[in-house]
């Protein structure tokens, strides 16, 4: 029987702090025909929050440390700000959107992550997807809408990275669906050069992403994000590609990753 | 055909504002066997975040002004920090809640209050609650958790009054629910001397309450709340109860209202 199509769609930080981006965003998520899931995340609301109430930012290898002023903030942007603005204006397109973190319904369970080498602090690394309860939801016409949090179930609430969230997500229902798993950021793809956004990759496989990380031109931030693509791939998910908003109303740009 | 019973406990501020009194209501609303929805007022959190972000809050007879500042400050502070921290301890103890606001599967509908006599700013004034939704929600065996949001299903999220929120909830689903109403605050119930915790009246029917009103032994934010009570029984919402967080593992404390 071929399984029905669900589309598990993340989009950056970038694009949230872009009100256009956004809001052209919201709309195509919102026309998309298929059954469909949205994580968010947090972009520089949290950043900005914190300088504004004194609590300080502090990163190590351009990861966010989170203390528990920093949790607080990060709960108040993410699940406040930008989950009810997101939630809000996908109503108003006529999506019928639930917001929730990784805690509502107990949907993701985390394990703190481990304070060696590095402490992050109040950082969970995704455990379980409750995928029954989210299938649960889907079926009630309802599209998830999440922000990058977890709990602990024990009533600790956790920040998780969002590509992470929605490669776990995409994967917990590739049993029940087809799962299209879509990153969408400010670039049109992954980029050959990083200043010239017409040196998109239409398809990377795995070997063409090892050789391209080896020559330096794949670095930093896109390493973590590509990997949860082809961690995807390789635990069930039907297909996944990175790109500008644009990829959701355009399935031929931006980069199609491949094993 | 009996009707199932559905109890809807709103828990004010107060009880928000007090970790020690919030652990062991959470507690017992976990406890509570039969079908439940919790709504949250703010408390004074968000007119801490106002503070501490230079926000003015500004109060026209007790009820707060909500500018466009103001709303951002709810919003974070109700859907992000309350909600998610009662979320992930309701999940401790076992309930599996989702915390959501009005915008949140589009379950509340609300009209901005005219300006006349006063603008409120954002505050808006419930519509329509869609029960289908939340029956869904019940049906899936989860608890839900509702902040004091609304939104006008055009993308504006509005503040609105948790008491009104808690009964207009337990009145939309009085047809298919037996509706048990509680109010649990920081007295022990309806008083007739508001500095003596004794003088707990037990039954309060409206004849008593127009009585008691109109010699001032009930008065300031008593009178919005208790209208609530009876305009929720009006509406066909089985009892309504008021009092401290005991009052859900005892049913033979605080006040019960009668029409």
């Amino acid at each position: 029987m071929n399984k029905k199509k669900i589309s598990i769609v993340k989009i950056g930080g970038n694009i949230l702090d872009d009100p256009s981006a956004l809001h052209d965003l919201i709309k195509d998520f919102a026309d998309l025909k298929t059954k469909k899931i949205l994580v968010h995340g947090g972009g520089k609301s949290a950043t900005r929050l914190a300088e504004k109430l004194g609590v300080k930012t502090e990163f190590i290898d351009g990861r966010r440390i989170t203390n528990k002023e920093m949790l607080d903030v990060a709960v108040m942007a993410y699940a406040g700000s930008n989950n009810k603005e997101v939630v809000a204006q996908l109503q108003a397109f006529g999506c019928n959107a639930i917001g929730i973190s990784g805690a509502d319904a107990g949907l993701i369970l985390s394990d703190k992550r481990p304070a060696e080498p590095i402490d992050f602090g109040f950082v969970g690394d995704v455990k379980k997807v409750h995928s029954d309860r989210l299938i649960g939801l889907l079926n009630l016409g309802l599209t998830p809408v999440f922000c990058a949090l977890t709990h602990d179930g024990n009533g600790q609430l956790f920040n998780t990275n969002a590509d992470t969230i929605a490669a776990e997500v995409a994967i917990s229902l590739a049993s029940d669906y087809a799962s299209e798993l879509l990153y969408c950021f400010e670039k049109e793809g992954v980029l050959t050069d990083v200043s010239d956004e017409n040196s998109v990759i239409p398809n990377l496989e795995k070997t063409a992403y090892d050789r391209l990380k080896s020559e330096g031109k794949i670095h930093s931030g896109m390493i973590p994000k590509l990997d949860n693509c082809f961690y995807a791939l390789e635990n069930g998910v039907a297909s996944v590609r990175i790109g500008s908003g644009k990829i959701l109303s355009d399935e031929t740009i931006g980069t199609t990753i491949k094993i």
